[in-house]
This record gives C-alpha cells, structure tokens and sequence, in this order.
C-alpha cells in the first residue's frame, strides 16, 4: 500500500512552479544517498561550455520526471479512466523518479569508451545492496524488480512502460522544456498543460485525443529545433570529443600498463573495469573534474594536454565537411598531422552528429520507441503523421552535418601544409 | 585604445537574453583560465541543496554584471551625459567582469575558518601571474592596478567604483534577478530595464531621476523578499554550518598533525595556509566535493561523518530560538551532548540571520556602500527613504531569527534527556 | 444537483492558461447574453488611455475569478478539509460568475453622477426577467436570491461570502494578475499557485496557513504597487474626471430641458433616471462611445468640446497641489478662470486619489473587507500584520497625493494672468 | 529635419516592454486624432470571440511596428552599414506607425461587402484635409506623399518599403509576438532579438546574415501554428460569417429602398458609398455595435435576427465538409432550408479558410511580398528554403479545410428532414 506523508511536501521547481510529494516511498528515495548522487552529474554533460546556464543537474530533471508522471495519473484518476491500472500509480512514480538513477558523469563519452550502460547501471542500484533498494523493499518484497523491468522496458503492462519511454513520454517532455528554460532558449516550450490534458489510457497504451494535434505538433517542432539548436551544437560536440579522447587516452595508457600518479579509487575502477555498485557512487562529475586537474600535472604529455584544453575550455575547432573530400582530403590530413608530430588518434575526429541518441520523430523506422497515436471522436486510432502535414514534413527531413574537428594550433603549425590549413580555416568555435 | 573585435561576439543567457562582447580585451578575459575556473564555482553555495535549481556558477553572474554595465556605459554615451567620463569605459567592463574572479569554492564558510579573503584574492589573480593579468597589461601597463583599484574601491573616480559596488549597483542587479530565475521564486524580479533607463552620471556619481523612483521602490522590494527568502532560508544556513564544520575539524586535525590519507595539493595548500595563486586557481566546488568524497574514508570519525551528511545531505536540523533560552537551557544541552558522546564544537551552532554579508537597505547606518540619490527636476538630490515612505517602512525593518541546529539523531539517542528532545522538536528542515 | 457537462470545456486565458469549466449551470451563464454583455465593458475603464494594452473585459477577468475560486474549492475538496461545505459549491462558482455581472460602462464616473451602483445592478439583474435568472432557477427556485445575497455579502453562510470578498479574494487575486498583464508592468505578479496552497476553510472563514506568510507579504506589496502605479494613475483620473464632466454635463443639460439631438435609448433612459433591467443591458462602452461621437456635433459647446477631448485624448493637465495653496490660490485660478470665459465647473478639478474604491491593507480600520488571519500550527489565528512587520509598515503607509487638472489651452489664453499660469506650468500628462 | 523632443517619450507595452518616441513629428502622429482613433478597432476583428484576451486594437499593433522599427535601423545606424540609407530613418517611422491608419472596423467582412479597402483609406487619410497630413506637411511638403508611397509600395527605395512590407517585416514580427500574448497561446513567440540582429541592408533590400537561419526557421513555424490555430479558427470564421451576413443584408435592404430607423451617419454614408475622410473617422467599433444594437429592434427580421446572434454570440455551428458532398448534397440542404423558411443567403455559407489575407510561407508563388534571402559569409545571397530544409516542408504544405455554417436552430426544426440534420450534426464551436 502507498503510505502517504503526514502532510504534502514541496519543491520550488524553475520549470513546473512547484513538485508535490504526497508517497512516503517518494520522499525517502529522494532522500536516499543514490538520489543526491544526481545532484553532482549535469543533466547536458558538457553543454555548459556552450550555454552558460545548462548547468543544471540531474536531480533536478529527475524530479520533473516524476512530476509530469504524477499529474498525467492524477488526470486519470480525476476522470476515472477505466483503462488506466489504478494500482500501478506507485510504480510508475518510482520509475519516473528513479530512470536516470545509474547515469554517470558525462555519459555519453563515457559509455562509449568503456562498457558501461546507463540503464544497465539503474537496474544494478535498484537491486542491488542501496538505500534505493531498501526502500522500495518495504513496500514490497518484489518491487525493486518490477521498477527495473519498468525501466528496462520488459515490465508486463505497456501502459506504464510508455508513461516513462516512448514518443510522448515524462522523460522528453521535462527535458525539452527543462533544457530550454535553462539554456534560455525559446526553442523547447511547448503546452505542457494541454498536452497533458488531452492524454488518454486507451487498451494498454497512452493516446491523444485529437483536438490535442496542434499542440503535439507544437511539441514535435520544439523538438526538432531543441535538437538542432541544442543538443547537437557543434561546440557542444566538440567538447564531447575532447572528453572521448582523454577516456581514449586514459584506457590506453592503462593498457599499456603505465604508472599513473594518484588515481581517485572510482577512477581506478572504471579504467580496470571493475567498477561495483559502491565504486559507481563515487563516479561523479566532481570526481572526474578533479582527475582532469591532477592529470593535467601527468607525464604523458598527450593526457595531460587534453586535461588542459577542457578544463580550460581550449576546445577543438571544427569545418563542415563536404562529403567529396571525406576519403582523399582527410588521409592528406591524418598523414601531414603524424608528420607534424600530432597523433589524429587524439586530435582529430570526424563528427556525424544523428550517430546520436537523440531523434526526430521518424514513425515507420525500426525503433523501440512507440510511436503517438491519435484518438479520434470514433474511438478509432491513427498515427499522427497520417493526419498532421507538419508532422509528415518534419519527419521526412534528414539532416546531419559531417564535422571534421581538430585543434585550433595546427593553423599556427609551420611544419603543417599550408593548402591543408586553407581547407581547415573557415568555421570556428564562437 | 579599446581594440574592437572584427564581429561581435554574443553569448545565450537565461537573464539578459543576449550578452554582447565587442572588446577584444574582455572576449580575452572571458577565454582566460582563471574566469574559466569561475564555472565550477556555485554563484549561491550550498543553496542548492533548497532550491535544485540554483546550480548557475560565478561564471554565469559575472557575465551578467558585465552585461548591465555595459548596457548603463551604453544609455550613458548614447545620450551623451556630461558628467560621465567615456574614457573610462573599458576599465568599467573589465572590472565588472572581474569582480568575483577571486570567489572559492563555498566562499563564505572558507573565509571564515581560514584567512582568506575573495576581494583580496581578486586582487592577486589580477596582479599575479595570470593570463588575466597579461590580457590586462596589453592595454597598459598600468591597468591590471587600476582594474585591482575599483574592486578594492579605491580608485580614484568614484563614479567607476559606484557601477560595480552600491547600493544599486551592476553586481546586485544581476544577482537578484539570476538567482530568482534560477531558483524559481518570483521575489526578484524587478524592471531592469525601466531602472537602466532612469540612471544618471551625476558630479563623481550615480543618480536615479525621481520619475523611477517607484522602479527603486520595486527593487528594494524583491532585495527584501530575496533575503529573507532565498539567502537566508535556514536550510541553506544549515548546510553552510555543516561546511564551517567540516572546514573547521579538517583544520583542528591538522593543527595536532593528524595524518590524513592523500591530500588534494589544493586543500593541502589551503590546511597550511601557505596558498599560492595557483594553487588557489585549483580550489573549485569539484575538488572541495571530491575531498569530502574521500574523507568519508578518513579514521577520523568526526571528520567522516560530517562529509558523509553534507554529500548525502543528511543537514542538521533546527528550532527558533527564543531569546529567553539562550543561555541556561543553552548550557545544559551543550553538557548534555557532551554526556552523550556528542562534540557541541561540531553538533551544535547557534545561528543568526543576519551575521552575514548581505544587507536590507538601511540608509544612515555605517557602511561603506553608497545610499541611493534621487534627482528631481530642480536638479536637486535628496537620499531615497526621505522620499519613499515604502523604502522607510523597509529599512526600519530590524528582522532576524536566532536558530539552534543540531543533528536530527540527536532525538532519537536515548542517553539525551527526554526534556531536552522536548525542546528540540518542533520545526525541521523540509 | 449540480449537472456535469458531457465533456469539461476550455478556455484559453493568458493570465491562468485555461479555464475550466465543468458544470452545465455555469457553461449556460457565460452563454446567456448579459453575462456576453461584459465583453463591452472594459476591466479598467479609462486606464487603457495611459497603458495601451489595458483593452481587457470584464468579461475576462470574470471568467478569471471563476477559475481562482474554483481551484480553491477542488483544493478544499481533495483535502477533504472538515470545515468546507461542501454543497456550497455550485453557489460559489456562481457568485464568483456573476459578481460583476451589475457593471455598467465606465462604472466609477456614472456612478458618481447618477445614482446607479454596480452591485444593486448585480441583484437586480440576477432576481429580474433575465437569461441569467432562468438559468439559476434551473438549479432551484430560490437560487438567484442566494448568489444575489453573497454578491451583497448578506448570505448565511460567511465562508462563501469571503471566497469572494476578503482581503484575499478571488476577486483581487484575478485583477492584479490580470490588470499586470494587460498593461505590461511587473508590480501585480505573485505566487497565486503557493497563495492557493495555503488558503484553509477554519470554521466559517477562510485563513492561510503560516508557512504561506511570504507569499501574502508578497501579494500585499504588489497590490500596494498596483494602486499607486496603475489605478491611481494621475493620466487615468485625468480621463475618469472628463467623463465625470461629460456626464455631469449632459445631466445638467437634461435638467435645462435642453433638447439634444438624437439620444441613443439607454442614454435617454439614464438621463431620465428610469432605467430598466433592458435598459441597463444596452448601457455598454460601444453605446457611450457612439453618444459621445454623436454629441461633439451638439450644440452645446461644452459638451461637444468635453467629448471630443475625451475621443481624441486631449485630456486635462495637472499639477500636484501644495496643502497651502489649497484654499486662497485656487479661488484665484477659478476667478481668472470664470473672467476669462471657462466654466470651472467643468473645466476645473481638485482629485485626491484615496477617494476611490481601492484600499491598501490597513487592519483595525472600520471597513467591511475580512482581514487576513494566519493560522499556526498551534492552530491559533493571528492577525497577519501582528506577525510579518513588512505588512505593520505597508498598512501604515497613508499616502496620496492632491492633484489640481485643468485644460492645457488654459497656459496659452492671453486672457488668463501670467502669475497664475507660473503655478500650473510644472507636470503634465505624458 | 528631424526635430528630436526635449526628452525621449516612453509607453509601457506588454509585447515590447517599452516604446521609445524620440522624434517629435512621431510624438505629434501618436496624438493625432486619426491616430487615436485606432484604439477603437480591434487588431484581430471577432476573436475575441474565440479568445477573450484578444481584445488589443490597433493602435497598440501600430505603436509595435514603429517601436520594431526604430529597433531595427538603430541596429544598422549603430553599425554603420554602408547600404542603409539613414536620410529614410524618418520616413521609415512614420510608414510604421500609419500603415493601418486606414483600417475600419471588422475590414475583412466589410471590405467584402463595400468596396472599400484599408490600404487606400490609409492614403486618403495622410493625403486629405487631416491632423495627420498636417504633421506630416511640417516635415516637407511632399512628405505625406513619400509616405503614403511607402505603404502603397510604390517608394523608390525597395528596401524602405521592405521593413514595412516583406515576409520579414515590422508587420508581422510585432502582430505575431501580440496576437500570442494577449490570445495567451504559445505557438506565436520566436527570437524577435535575435532576428532583429542578424537582419542587414544589402544593396537595395533587406537580408538574414546565414547564422541567424534556424531563427527565421523559428518564426516561419510560429507564423504557421498562429494561422492554424488562431488565424483561421473556425469559430472566429464563423462571426465573420455572420459580420458578413449583416453587411450583405444591411446592404441589400438599402438597394431595395428599406425604410431603417435611425441610421448613425457614418453607417449611412457606408451604406449609400460615399464615404469621406470626415464619415470614414466616424466608423469604428463602437459605431458598428451601436448600430447592431439598435437594428436588433428593425422590421427586416432576417436583419434584427443577426444582429442579435453578433451582439450575444450565438454563433452559426460548422462541419467539415467531405469534397464529395459539396455539389448534391449541399444543394439539398440550400432547398431544403428554403423550404423549411430559413433563407440560405443569409443562413448559409461554405468557407475555405485559405481565401484570407494570410499565407503560409511560400517561395516560387506569385505574389507580392518578398521573400527572405539569406547572406552567407562569402556575400552571397541565397532563398531560405532551398537552404532550410524545415522551410522546404512547412511551405510545401497545402492545408486548408472547407466548412459548412447554418444556424444551429436548424437542428431542431421540425420542417428540416431528418437525414440532413444528421450530416449537420458532427462538430460544433466551442
């Protein structure tokens, strides 16, 4: 049973104005050691290096999260849906809450150098020995499994599934407008409150009613543009890959077995892959930040150079690519770098941003992600870019720049080309 | 001379919208590694910890000073005003971009244990051996000194210290309005606009035409709201006294030459009081997070369990105090905490509000920030509160509460007397 | 019983984003043509001539007061608070409906110059052969009498009553928010969202919660802003004294027998004092308007000259007047006035702000508005000013200030004495 | 010359935050009373029937096109861009300011009815015997002319006639960004800053430095939601239905001769086609209300019947209509109404939402406006679609639906069969 608080609590929230909390489960996982932990891990990794204000944590996204979940139930219970699992409402409050529980810092760059999975990560906290577990434990013996296969995607009702993963789900609609508030951008708002009005359980999934159209097309623009503007800004991306490079460089050097100064114990776990539940607590971004200070200090000269650069923000400058020199051009490159005495394996990088997990809405292509349906008058269903010309359009638009980024000093170079220099110059970094 | 950029330069910022860089100098001065260094420092602390959504940086607010002083110097040359001196417009952004370049981590709970001063370290930074110190001396060598001079208030045109440092100045302006955006309150929003318009050089200062007099009025307002609100909210004081804590037994151990387990070469510098510039430059928000990370592991138990509550804010609890108890009932829960086993040096603080770096205004009493001067038509001055009865009625406002903070565990140790939980009860952190 | 629409319906509103509306009685009322008739009535009569986008209707703000009241009432009901009675719903929205469904165009200024008052109108209107009163005797027979009996703040039961008129009603809550908006100033934001969180039905009233006490100090300053910076405009009483000359004119006009041109019906019967229920609803801005337009061809020069200042907004000057100059001077300015051919009965006018139905919060003061009580979690009530000293400084503010307006041609008639002319020069409507 | 005012004007503007009048000519052209009349024309006709805040006029749309304006060639004259020719700055003003001086109330029913068109009333008013041709003779003689060039297209100098007029102006910029805040939709808000500061003088036009593109793209979605979804509302078609529908009758009645009551003379005038300058200042909103007001008591009841369903808002229902069922089965329902008594010329009307003065953007087509060209860092010029592809799709997108008006009495009229009323029934306005 959901043991409710004395009284109500509340979080002032930039975004949703307030966060209730009315679940004693709720409060005492966000009071949890594993859910402060978010409070050191940046929702954008490194677009702060772009936008100044993104600075903001995962914590605060998680509690929108469950926020957004909280009033899309309380909308069904207030309309006594018959098609909505009345007694799913606690799980799906501790899934929302509880979905990026096993994100490490800048995950991104991370999981793709080591074997490290996000999501793999929240389903080992919330079954494995943590405060996280322990409660939801009390509520039931068997419940921190079922918020794993919630977040995992293999928990039998696809209704609650879908509040927290899939085209129209809490997740996207908090960060759409969370990022945009935070970036200050006009991109990413969109009506939440209409669109959370004209949500429907219907069978076993979550549909639109139709008079909600617009506002979901409203919601697939901002989205568009959130990715374009946003998470794909090419300064944004050069900074992923300086990230890239100093966990490349970091994994090879281990490798190589080289004898490394301090190394902060969670660091030391990751790079000997080992990590433990308890070590992957200590991962945060202060942990990393400060590795990046003291590795700045290293011997090796190329790790200790790629610290430098991004703690002082010396980012990688970039050119659009034109897709003909893709294969000639770039070898000329690589080569004249190695002459010059700069390994491309770290300072060069050729960048397509849709290799991204971030998409546009493209219905009909095979993804997880379950696609927005709309309910109309006769209780029939249709997929919304069937009937939205807008929706059609935007999804139909394949862009993606090829991007070829490499330090700003290989212009300065004279042991470097000068021919070569005149195809990296236009383009820069603001 | 001011050497202009080829094309203006123009940063995304939540606040102002747009912030616009035309000098070659302050874009220099932003790429600099020492306001670099500024993003991983917190503009509000440990007010995170209340309000999620307070995670912006000095880097961001010292931005946003910029922004307002340029736009005040812009309002000024645009209409040509007598009284303003136009050559010393570059000085005037510099220092405002540069005001809080000395700020540490959590300033107000370091400076307070150990001798360190953030206006004198901005001074250092400046003087140092810097690249902030170079960028300055390309535009004379004599201007690092004079940027120095208006953070320390003592150069010698009044008017270019009043923009950066008065009761109306460029630095609160931003603050106000940067923390009530990040927070999310409504308290300090004010009309920024309606205010820039209203400014005027006046003989070797800055005057507000009385027609903004209700503009000042409204800014008072949100400067009270904000304060009583947001800077001193007891959860954030709660959190701050753990810091002093930790701060302080991490000093006290190695006064008796405790050997600590590895030192962070910052904090080391920083134990001995022997902190060079550039060990200053390594103390940010992620080392001090990362230290505390690794003394959870110290033998020390105090030490331990202070730096386990702060990064799993486990905060001290409070009550407000009434002026009756403080010294008898004081005494005896102080003798009975230490019969308990509990040091009060480190469990038990006595708080008042205003001890603190902040201020309502208060015309008349001694200070060193200038008053804020109405001009009429007749081309007089008089002080605003003499005009104003909303900005008297404010500023004879002595307000302020004494709180008692304590460890929550405390009330459920049986060897503390039940009378004395008694007391302790009512009132916690949310 | 109150009958539930088929579906909810929506409003959008800029100021609470949508309005809901759930009861078929209330869907009727806002379609019945006398509640239509409030989209003919401006919000703020004249103000939109000093802040241009102050167009808003009654008929919005309304709508508005309806939303507020029933957000606080479904908050009762979740809560399921003891003290709220619970039938009384239904009667409330309606009340909340229909308070100002009595308004006649340009209320203030007709009111003074007839005697019509808008919440006698109200009555009459719900209680006479109206759209309205069939709509409430659907509900129960004896219906309109009981919204009449909160509107004139007579019903039994004094909870209802405050909903809608207190201190802290819905009333005012709506017109700052909205008023704000529409003019675009910052002054009349708050948080009504933590406002309506805190409101408590306590025996046969209503009170806030302490913990909600900033939140009130906060609306109390921005309705302390509004009445000084919107309603008691000095431009906007410029535009009401006009019109309380045009009516006063016409009155007087009508009391010589004058016979005027053609007078549109409401008009005539307003002038004759024998308005009906029909009357009364074809008495809208459009028909004042179109009077006026009409009756600049009047012969009667003053009217004509009264009507085309108030179409083409050449309204009067003013100056502030000095107490001393109250009496001597001012029989000189209406001597020179009377030689040099100006009537100052019309031409002429001393206005002192507080006169007006708008009040600052000043408790202990006889006045028939419930003041604010706060209640502690002892569940003892206090009266909010003894507890928040920004509220005991604001209340005791007793200002306003005597305006002296007069026609700007004044200044140029060679036939008004210069010494004269000095004393009006100083201010003038921007 | 322009004439600068002693001090700089400021109206308070919820869209702009404030509008800035330096020139005196501009400040003379405000006061005017042509001017003045705009604030008795509603900027969005009958929406407000749709949307209740939509109840600005014209006279504040025109004060944020100038104010957008002024914005814009103080960017250029800020940057000294060589193509800007600044002697026009003046000329550009006041074309902002007056460019819907002409405009009537309700235009489009009545400017289809009559055949009047706001365009040339704007150059009749600024050219006849007006306060605003007076202003305007003060700067130079032939100075009306030039404006009422500009806004007629016809002025020499494309790039004046550009700000005012092009798929980019100070038109449409400032009617999107109102229409949205004070309709309280989201969908209207983009960048104005940002496009403002990447707009530039080339040669004889205006152009988009390329940067800005995602910007453009930003406004051209905004402008395509605000016409979908306020614009071409079907409610709000269907009271301009009904507008026409009266006009339609008001007109034929005069054709036959019909003996009205009181006619207001500048309905008269319209109606017998010989508006002047002098009736035309007559004709706003309140003239037109008044005069539905008193024709609801005429004979002709067709006449009195749509006046009474205007004034109270019984609006006409609508379906959508299937392309199939236009010719035979409309031409049942037009006979059957016949003979049911309900006279399909005035109770009837099909309407396709893209036979408005509004569009969707779309390069290639023949028309008028110009189309928005972007310059790229090599000074080359190129359309915006063929480098946008989100551009591409939106203005590939023909959409527009065909509607079906008929009183909804019809439904329940006994002499109307049974199988046309269950085609009518399906959807109804709000």
């Amino acid at each position: 049973m959901d043991k409710l608080l004395k009284e109500e609590k509340v979080f002032k929230d930039p975004v949703h104005k307030y966060i209730y909390v009315q679940e004693k489960t709720i409060w005492d996982l966000i009071n949890s050691k594993e859910f402060q932990r978010l409070r050191r891990i940046r929702q954008l990794g490194t677009s702060f290096l772009t936008f100044h204000g993104a600075e903001h944590s995962r914590f605060s996204h998680s509690l929108g999260v469950y926020e957004i979940t909280r009033r899309i139930i309380s909308q069904f219970e207030r309309n006594e849906y018959p098609d909505w699992p009345r007694q799913e409402k606690l799980l799906c409050l501790c899934a929302a809450l509880l979905h990026d529980i096993g994100h490490g810092p800048f995950s991104h760059s991370i999981e793709q150098t080591f074997t490290v999975h996000h999501e793999e990560w929240s389903c080992r906290i919330i079954l494995g020995d943590t405060e996280v577990n322990a409660i939801l434990r009390e509520v039931e013996e068997d419940f921190p499994r079922k918020v794993a296969n919630v977040i995992c995607k293999t928990y039998g009702e696809p209704i609650v599934v879908s509040l927290i993963s899939s085209q129209l789900d809490a997740d996207r609609m908090d960060y759409l407008l969370r990022d945009a508030y935070f970036t200050g951008v006009n991109y990413g708002t969109f009506d939440l409150d209409r669109i959370l009005r004209v949500l429907r359980p219907y069978k076993r999934g979550i549909v639109v009613k139709d008079s909600g159209m617009h506002a979901v097309e409203d919601y697939l623009m901002s989205r568009y543009q959130m990715y374009w503007q946003i998470y794909f800004h090419p300064v944004t991306r050069s900074a992923e890959i300086l990230l890239s490079k100093i966990f490349g460089r970091a994994k090879q050097l281990h490798e190589e077995a080289y004898s490394f100064g301090f190394l902060l114990p969670p660091i030391r776990a990751l790079l000997e892959q080992r990590l433990t539940v308890e070590d992957y607590h200590g991962l945060d971004e202060s942990v990393m930040q400060t590795m990046f200070t003291l590795w700045q200090e290293e011997d090796d000269p190329v790790l200790a150079d790629l610290c430098r650069r991004f703690l002082n923000r010396k980012l990688f400058r970039y050119i659009e690519l034109d897709h003909r020199e893709n294969s000639s051009v770039l070898e000329s490159i690589r080569q004249a770098m190695i002459k010059a005495g700069w390994d491309p394996l770290y300072y060069l990088e050729i960048d397509f941003a849709t290799d991204l997990p971030y998409d546009v809405y493209r219905p009909g292509e095979v993804e997880e992600k379950l696609p927005i349906l709309l309910l109309d008058h006769k209780e029939e269903l249709v997929e919304i870019s069937l009937k939205s010309e807008i929706v059609r359009s935007i999804s139909g638009i394949h862009m993606g720049e090829h991007h070829l980024y490499f330090p700003e000093e290989l212009l300065e170079d004279p042991s470097f080309p000068e021919e070569l220099k005149r195809i990296l110059r236009p383009g820069k970094p603001e």
